[in-house]
């Protein structure tokens, strides 16, 4: 071996033994963790609060160094997202704060019924126990997912982004203080220091310390992760979503959702990034979302049909039907009716989310049961899939999974059941 | 390559494009099956159960072929559970009936509330999609494993021991003639008929085809899948169960669970195979088990103080604590308290199903809160760990997994919870 092999073997024995370290810290802690009361975690969880807005000046200072190292390095939309400010802090404070108000999820016993031979058997919600975040620019991550293993009595092992590492060390430093003076372990949340890739292979494969890693990012991030995975994980891949506008449809509803789900935000996963006409109802209204999507920038790539209602499409090619744009780009088919958007839906979409416009009752019920999304709509516009939309208080993510967590994923996602059994010496 | 090498590279091409092709027509498949209303799939259940028993003699034929060819090959216990009787077929239709008599958990839709938009967001169970099933040895499994993926909605691909393909392919017959009766698609049960491991790899891997994979069978089936797969599994490892006999426990409910949970039957997962005593009651409970072991011919391994009080017991080592001995053997060891026997199973244990035996209401509430096992029993034997027991109905197996199903997997470990969103015309 030269020197620099023999260097690069040990940085990387060193990061394995750094983590496998983590891992075994972890799983020490999510036993405390699992035993934990709501008001220890709720302490735990203000007092992190407490310390973040207390500490604005060195989150501040961290910040700038990864905003400097980052400069003429980082495109404009991840300078963005890494960026710091006091009304940031604030928000990020404020999240945690509500992670601490929702309802407790740990020891839960529901289902509980006497069986015919007299034992009582029900199951009662309890912690997943160690759970990895891999994660990308934005530094409030590690004070939410932080917040959300901790209320869920798990132990959480951060590794965010390179670009980042001084701000999320910062934070991490406003949750260590706060896991001491709430008694909580510190190794509840541990975030991982380094910047080499390996730690990343090496949280993946630690199936004796890590109980699902959750990545969040990008697709070469979750590409990577779902390559190299041996531990469970819940995953987020695209959201190529889906809004159908049926025979039946309220033209007016139509233009609505229509123009809602695609130019509400456009980088996110539930932004419509196909819309399907029924053929009935495409020249009523295809012509007036075109204009309001031609006012709003909005590229239309269309079928043959839509390019013949709207001038300033361009053809859609068989690609378009499949891809998730994240900008002002749609692509529009007019198709025969509710069940070829359906087979439409099934042959390119990404099962994330799917809505319907319709008054008939017949295909609405359809829509609902036959799409195999994960989250499925009928008069609503997409950008509703979503954690606090649906009242889950906050999301570790949207899993595009069906085992396990289908959807945006709170803090019941973080969680599992086991059986338990009450008897009074009964065998079989 | 020689003439040899280009055969096994054909045969290994053949088994990857007939598996492609049973994965494509059972994706086909498993979308009329989501759809499909319970009726039809009873229909098929019965149907299935009566083509049971009308082919019995063409069960009994076929199963005599693979005994035969077994004859000197297989152990007797793999013999016993290969074998087919007219008992047995008889069992194998009224367990279909069973499965028909549950009630049909896909479409069911739970906590619909309206959220302070406006929309009502609920929760609708939907069918995994295809499920894949490998299996050993007991031919009954693929009658039973076909009419819970079918109850549920799912489309199965069923891949039993090459022991016993040719009743395994009977079994199949009589499916296939039911589901053409019923007028459901062939491909939503398919039977692997080639017997090359290639097949496995290859259903491993259809991520695009397969939802989840659940293997049923010993540890190196269970190994190979965990190495090889990539698409989900629900796994089942050991059941390396424990009893602790408590301080306060009653001594009389504490012998009969104990000697319950031993000797009931020898070679299941949910037996105990590690008893732990507070030192406090070793001198009058171990005495009174020991006997009774003993007259049932159960060798015990113990501890310095279990031996003091057995003398028949030989010494036990420290890899006896982690042994799934699935015989008549039992790790016995006399232990300070509640604190040191879940440390123990912290530490020994496989997660399965763990009981205690205690009066004591405190002692009691620790230990179903603090043991993490997908069981966890307070005065009753670990042998009532079972799908049956738990009024599932029935199991496809027993999950240690974490993530999605934990514990005895019944009809709703085979489904999932999409997000139903109902507005009338609702925009963010």
């Amino acid at each position: 071996m030269s020197a620099t092999q023999t260097a690069t073997a040990d940085a990387a024995n060193g990061v394995a033994e750094t983590m496998q370290a983590m891992g075994r810290q972890a799983r020490e802690a999510a036993r405390t963790m699992a035993a934990a009361d709501p008001g220890s975690k709720n302490g735990a969880l203000f007092a992190i609060a407490d310390a973040i807005e207390a500490a604005e000046a060195d989150l501040l200072a961290a910040n700038a160094r990864d905003l400097k190292a980052g400069k003429g390095r980082l495109d404009d939309a991840l300078m963005e997202r890494l960026e710091l400010t006091p009304a940031r802090i604030a928000a990020m404070a404020e999240g945690v704060r509500q992670i601490a108000a929702l309802p407790d999820p740990v020891g839960a016993i529901s289902d509980l019924a006497y069986r015919p031979s007299g034992i009582q058997v029900g199951r009662m919600r309890v912690p997943l126990g160690v759970i990895g975040i891999i994660y990308e620019s934005r530094p409030n991550v590690t004070a939410d997912a932080a917040a959300l293993c901790l209320k869920s009595g798990n132990a959480a092992i951060l590794r965010g982004g390179s670009e980042a590492r001084e701000s999320n060390l910062a934070i991490a430093a406003c949750i260590e203080r706060a896991l001491a003076d709430a008694g909580l372990p510190a190794a509840a949340v541990q975030v991982v220091a380094t910047t080499d890739r390996a730690a990343v292979g090496e949280l993946l494969r630690m199936e004796e310390y890590v109980d699902v890693v959750v990545p969040r990012g990008g697709k070469s991030l979750v590409a990577f992760v779902a390559e190299n995975a041996r531990v469970p994980v819940i995953k987020h891949l695209d959201g190529v979503c889906h809004v159908y506008i049926d025979d039946d449809a309220d033209i007016d509803k139509a233009v609505a959702i229509a123009v809602n789900a695609k130019t509400q935000r456009y980088g996110t996963c539930n932004t419509m990034e196909t819309l399907l006409v029924s053929e009935a109802v495409a020249d009523r209204v295809l012509p007036r979302i075109g204009e309001i999507l031609a006012q709003a920038g909005v590229e239309i790539r269309g079928c043959d049909i839509t390019r013949g209602l709207l001038t300033d499409a361009v053809p859609a090619s068989d690609a378009d039907w499949g891809e998730e744009y994240l900008g002002p780009v749609l692509a529009v088919r007019v198709v025969a009716g509710v069940d070829a958007a359906m087979a439409h839906i099934d042959a390119y979409g990404s099962h994330h989310t799917d809505a319907i416009v319709t008054e008939n009752m017949v295909n609405a019920r359809r829509f609902m049961r036959e799409v195999d999304s994960s989250s499925v709509m009928v008069n609503a516009s997409t950008r509703f899939a979503d954690g606090f939309e649906y009242g889950l208080g906050a999301e570790i993510g949207i899993s595009t999974d069906k085992l396990h967590a289908r959807g945006p994923v709170g803090l019941e996602g973080l969680t599992t059941l086991k059986y338990v059994v009450f008897g009074d010496g009964h065998v079989r």
